[in-house]
């Protein structure tokens, strides 16, 4: 009997008319049930008469279909399967969790440690290959890629296909889609998704030289329509709706963005994440809008993460902090530290960050865009703050700075997370020094408890016991626990861009 | 015949009453005229049965003087003297120059790069001594010094002197002042002045054990006006109402503090600079009152200079930046680093930084508070930058991001100068690339000028020609000039904190 394991990919295969335009004049779609649920994912036209129509079982048990078409022979097709348990790895499509984070669909928390490759699907086999080798080594989680190729600085070569079917002389018919380029694309997202990578899809952008900026609004979203159509059913998809939308607003104006907002809405039966990015920090998407899962942001600032957290309300993803590398523009050219200081600031401030690496390349393969292989050094330290917040978080950070009961008295405690930048979890702490370093660290923790204390650095990826005193008094240099909490001093090695990790211990050690 | 430098100091000693209070019972003052123009300075008493008025001659030629007393063997008192041309390194006093800088007398520019040791003046002599020393190495030109002694952590030395007659229960009479304690101190303010250090004095401060802090507003006031007779002759004061004034408003509400900038308003001939410095940024004094003649700032996020120069319209000195060390407070615990790069962050953005220096020591010896030596990093590099300040900033910068004819178009300007940071006056400009690491950058000069490109690494202390090429046209990674001005391509070696300084050339070469 057919099995799909949960959060699989089914898939309903129907032979139809080839002639017309069937990507126009044949509607598809099914319902799915088992008996508790019914989802209707739309199908498409794949070409050479092949119709799908895929489906991604969200609960174990059977399933049934049946379909739905203005074509006869497409109509009325029904079939079964039964959903089993998901293989180890994975987790089913992520979705929001405890306002602020995110979560897999199986209950593991799933905390965003991403990259960026805007155009890596549009670089040929060889490439390509690379690009995922290295995102196997690298422990990136979520990756920003485009739909459609890209024309821009370093960013000239010619895609080896096209969105549309075009004439010998390249004009395109935006009323057909060339499902050789969506099977291509669609392939890289399930390669992704056997890497347990998301893939954060920006479905347009302004980098264009193709006119894929600038189709009419039926062509827009008759568009996206077909890329839920044939994604959705990707358990690892996350929808965006543009790159630095902004840029598009002289011929796509807000309706539109809400229009395809609820689009995705009405159509991906799954409720994938749905997000927009902006350019200009001034003319900020209103991701207040229902329709918005999560706040995608392009900002350099992101000590400004407690504040979108307070105006939104939602999970921040602060995706373009700017990128690590050596390139003319301001937003391409931050160091390594600076890019590891960021994502740490960002991380511990209860944010997530998006890496990019923009280093110049003989042959114009530019991480950010292209893919290839890493070259800098700040992609080695973001995993290994993955790693410490996956050993740790509980589901997310809380800003210090947020929290009633913060590590230093409420006189001190504003004033400290200017400085310091801290997020918690119950009992565990995670605190960077960012540019300061002090060699020694007053706080205050509850009594009656013990607590494990560790040095983080953050750079040389080392985690080491904290040397730490519980103080009888304040020293002179302190300040009372208003509450009569016992003063740890922390001592620490006197160099910045430390962390310090507290977690309450639960083991017998003394 | 009697000679004085200009700017010197002229001093008038009369024997006069012992008995009594003289502090309390005797008016003193002296009128001094050069025919255009008449001063009077106050008298004051020195212990002793002597008398003395002070006065600093602001012009040459010939001055006489007659005094003006309550008690007779004090007033009607003449004399005259010849004010000649000032020594060499005597440039006068300090003024405020061009809305938001600074100069001397003699009209040299004077670029503020100060540091801070509080209480120095409290330490004995030897190890005042050794402060005179490292500030005659040390190339800072400003000192912030506070007149009573520190009460703080790892400020708990008595001092040798107080600054009021005690009984032998340590009890102090507010309306006798200890002439010893002024003495010692107004030395300490003289070899600054022959050191070329501008003394920042701190008139009243909050960490105090001795009642200075809480004395009554008669005593304030009266405090004062000593401080003003004694001092004002000499050319390198500064005043400094406060150290952090708003952790005094519960003894010292608004109205004195404004009542202390009208003492010196009235009392201070020579109009010697007036600032007041606060903890807490929400409360900072209203520095466009007209008492005021520069803001004296406190604040770690220095990028805000641009926003304090239009709030204020003064110059901008931000004194405390925050200190390089390693003590527990985030004000004393930035890296060498960062304090290097906060004093470029200011600097090329039109306004004026304080260094200090926080480092634990086996007996207490931080220099921000007792002097000594310096054990840090970065002073070397803040007297590299005065360097080069002052061989070609002519007058002081004005930020680029206020410039209508900056480097970069305008579309493009205002998001260049939020990362970079960057100051002009004339054919002079200093760009600093912060954490920013480009290998190339991109700028549009006037046509038909010659410019000279310098690389300056900021931590290195090295200035290197840089590799430039005039392009024709634009390259597809930059902007075309709205104006048609040339384009050059500067070569930079794709490290942080980094500097670009341009040049107009004057000369001949090609």
């Amino acid at each position: 009997m057919n099995e799909i394991e949960q959060w699989g990919r089914y898939e309903v295969v129907l032979t139809g008319p080839e002639g017309g335009n069937p990507f126009f004049d044949v509607q598809l779609s099914a319902e799915f049930t088992d008996g508790h649920q019914t989802l209707t994912p739309d199908g498409f036209y794949d070409g050479g008469g092949v119709y799908r129509i895929r489906f991604m079982p969200v609960s174990p048990g059977k399933w049934t279909y049946v379909t739905r078409s203005n074509r006869p022979e497409l109509d009325g097709q029904t079939g079964e399967f039964t959903c089993v348990k998901p293989s180890p790895g994975n987790h089913g499509p992520v979705s929001v969790r405890n306002t602020f984070h995110f979560g897999y669909a199986d209950g593991t928390p799933y905390y965003s440690f991403g990259t960026t490759c805007y155009a890596w699907t549009h670089q040929g086999e060889e490439l390509e290959a690379q690009t995922l080798a290295t995102l196997q080594q690298a422990r990136f989680n979520k990756i920003r890629m485009c739909v459609f190729p890209k024309h821009y600085p370093w960013n000239h070569n010619e895609p080896p296909l096209y969105a549309f079917e075009r004439d010998s002389a390249g004009v395109h018919d935006l009323t057909r889609f060339n499902p050789a380029f969506f099977q291509h694309f669609e392939q890289r997202v399930g390669q992704l998704c056997d890497l347990g990578i998301e893939a954060d899809i920006i479905i347009f952008h302004p980098y264009d030289r193709w006119g894929y900026a600038e189709m009419d609004a039926e062509s827009d979203y008759r568009y996206l329509r077909y890329l839920v159509a044939r994604l959705a059913a990707y358990r690892n998809v996350w929808w965006s709706l543009a790159n630095e939308y902004d840029f598009l607003l002289e011929t796509k104006p807000m309706e539109q963005w809400d229009q395809f907002f609820q689009i995705l809405l009405d159509k991906d039966p799954y409720n994938h994440l749905r997000s927009i990015h902006q350019a200009d920090a001034s003319r900020m998407y209103d991701h207040t809008k229902p329709g918005v899962t999560h706040v995608c942001i392009q900002h350099s600032n992101v000590r400004q993460v407690i504040e979108w957290r307070r105006t939104y309300g939602k999970p921040i993803v602060d995706d373009e902090l700017e990128y690590e590398g050596n390139v003319t523009y301001p937003w391409g050219c931050i160091s390594a530290e600076e890019e590891t200081h960021r994502f740490w600031l960002i991380v511990t401030n209860g944010g997530y960050g998006g890496h990019g690496e923009t280093y110049l390349h003989p042959d114009d393969i530019l991480w950010w865009s292209k893919g290839g292989v890493l070259h800098g050094e700040s992609w080695k330290r973001i995993g290994f703050l993955r790693q410490i917040i996956e050993d740790g978080a509980a589901g997310g950070l809380t800003p210090e700075a947020d929290a009633n009961n913060g590590l230093f008295p409420s006189r001190f405690g504003h004033w400290m997370w200017t400085r310091f930048a801290g997020g918690f979890n119950g009992d565990f702490h995670l605190i960077y020094l960012a540019e300061y370093q002090p060699c020694k660290v007053l706080l205050w923790l509850p009594p009656d408890d013990a607590y494990q204390f560790d040095v983080i650095d953050t750079w040389e990826m080392t985690i080491s016991p904290a040397q730490v005193r519980r103080l009888d008094g304040t020293p002179d240099y302190g300040y009372p626990s208003p509450d009569g909490e016992p003063t740890y001093e922390i001592g620490l090695p006197g160099k910045p861009h430390l962390a310090l990790r507290i977690r309450k211990q639960t083991g017998t050690a003394g």
